[in-house]
């Protein structure tokens, strides 16, 4: 044993930044049973420390004895989170948490709350399903580009064909964010397992076309995240969308007909989604508007967004088996959506509208996207 | 145009640190193009602000104007770069850089260093592999599993059947470390488009049998990374391994015979891949130790650290393809592996050895596997 104690010491004095591996100073975040959070963090010298959590908690923490700062908060409710310490108005990381994602640009701690075990964001002892990163060709593009694809579990086991999910993101994401803010392997896992949802493949491309695949997996591996991009809700990607299905079918043991394909997207992806499913009425049966950007898309760029309203009469003519709605009572997007559904009630298209509290954050698309699952595929 | 102007401005004050989204305060890293690489933070009131890469710089940043930092470094080789900054004896994250990686449990900004085009980490415009997440079963630990697989591109597209290359992590790392500090994906799609590699298939288990998955995928989503497991190189993950072994030829097209296999690890991993190639001699027909922890074992732990030194005539005797060895100058293991050297020497083992500078660190571990993988099944 002694030399196992060498072998440790050796390797903790070697790695940088090793403060903290074996005795951490503080417990951060602690997790109680009853599912309070206590935030820790060393800052001796600071004047004032914050604790920001998603748009949801902007506090300031105490001081406890000579150089640590803590607070315990007891109402958050079953969900992911996302934090970070603000110390004498600088960004910091919570040293004691290896745990963060990124939002955009911005790297945070990040830590999933259960204490009911019944989450469905959080790990549970069920089958897993299998998540690939794929290079696909789009011949509309010219471009070999990056997809993540989840596979339910049993798929490798069986010849079934499965229906198909095409999940997209919002501006400031890439194929890569549904999996992590948005906790789709473990959303689907769960569900699928009890039988919430029927087992399907979940298709996330990336829908930038003026990028091949997320900041750094692309040729440029120092590529910065970025809300601006050279193309941008100006059709390509919509016209280039036919380019995934039929590679997915080619691939894949998929049902390739209308009512075994759902589309549902946040923000961009919601608007993405609309037009898609408007433009092609025979190829989806299942729509999910997840606070969509509706009404910001700058008309006359292409003829994907002409005649929206005739488009969509046609589409509604077809009957789609859902198309669904959601948005949040504070989102800055509420009113466009408003007049979205006026003018679908104008026309007296049928769909399902889920109105939440908040506004356009994860904590509604993670929330929007177990509702929505349930309904595909029924 | 104007409604989009709204629709940025509105989506960047609802994110949560979304400062510097647009206009990034400081541009950091600045990596010019014939590869000197400027960081810069902005830290007004600050005393001292240092930067700290990997184990190979350590240095003080300069104060410019007000409330900026900067360094600019010209000597930095091509490869994948960790670092941070220290701010009034603070660790601080670069604001400005979305991209992280974690270090057991310290999490770091990183960069990829690639003036002259051909770094085999950087993303090349090559044909891409696909890397699979998946959960496997072994019998031996009555536990399901994650693991992470890379397929060489045109695996979906042949019926080709592929050699199998087990890579291992140390004790600090799990499944993803290869891919993430590794850089396996890039290192094997760039040596198999090049014509230095063959196509082969690479699998990534968890190299811990205390924990089914990397820390957050399996059922503590907030279990933090530590050296210290309750099992520990003593033999339960060498006695498990055929289960891998096993799922792998049944889910995959491999060619499952010793001389399509290879094994390699890094420390702990090392340390594996001898234990496993010298208990299973008919199995592996190339084996790569870097950096490996030998002699750091608890010997009458498990039989299968027993009688090495016969196991080792035995499994040359079958002459193994290549058996691999590289070591840092500075590492704290190199007497420990000189005296291994010693024993295969002692018995006449022919093995390849190489001797890098430096020390325990990734920047070692990466080279090996592009070394050691241009030696694979030719």
């Amino acid at each position: 044993m002694k030399r196992l104690f060498f072998l440790l010491f050796a390797l903790t004095s070697l790695i940088v930044g090793a403060q903290g591996y074996f005795t951490p100073s503080v417990n951060s975040p602690d997790i109680a049973k009853n599912g309070a959070v206590t935030f820790n963090i060393k800052a001796p010298g600071a004047d004032s420390v914050k604790l920001i959590i998603d748009t949801r908690v902007d506090t300031l923490m105490k001081r406890q004895g000579n150089d640590t700062w803590s607070i315990t908060l007891h109402d958050l409710e079953s969900d992911l989170y996302m934090y970070y310490f603000v110390v004498d108005g600088m960004k910091v990381l919570d040293e004691n948490n290896a745990h963060v994602l990124r939002d955009v640009k911005s790297v945070m701690n990040t830590f999933v709350l259960d204490p009911q075990g019944d989450c469905p964001m959080a790990v549970h002892d069920v089958p897993h399903g299998k998540v690939e990163a794929v290079w696909y060709d789009s011949p509309t593009l010219a471009a070999k580009r990056r997809m993540m694809v989840y596979l339910p579990a049993g798929y490798d086991d069986s010849r079934q064909r499965y229906p198909v999910f095409y999940l997209l993101h919002g501006t400031g994401g890439d194929e890569t964010v549904r999996l992590e803010q948005g906790r789709a392997a473990q959303v689907f896992d769960n569900l699928i397992a009890s039988g919430n949802a029927e087992p399907m493949i979940v298709v996330m491309p990336n829908g930038h076309t003026d990028t091949p695949a997320a900041p750094g997996m692309g040729p440029d591996c120092n590529e910065q995240p970025t809300f601006v991009h050279k193309q941008w809700m100006e059709g390509t990607f919509e016209k280039s969308f036919n380019d995934i299905v039929n590679w997915v079918d080619n691939n894949y043991r998929t049902r390739a007909a209308k009512r075994y394909r759902a589309i549902a997207g946040l923000s961009m992806g919601g608007y993405h989604s609309l037009y898609i499913s408007a433009n092609q009425p025979e190829d989806f049966a299942y729509v999910g508007l997840f606070s969509p950007a509706i009404g910001r898309m700058d008309k006359g760029k292409s003829n994907i967004y002409d005649n929206l309203e005739e488009k969509l009469v046609t589409q509604f003519k077809q009957r789609p088996k859902v198309y669904w709605m959601g948005i949040g009572k504070d989102d800055f997007l509420y009113k466009d959506n408003a007049e979205f559904r006026q003018l679908l009630d104008k026309n007296r298209l049928r769909y399902t509208y889920h109105e939440s509290g908040a506004g356009h954050e994860w904590a509604n698309w993670r929330d929007y996207l177990v509702i929505f699952t349930q309904l595909l595929f029924k």
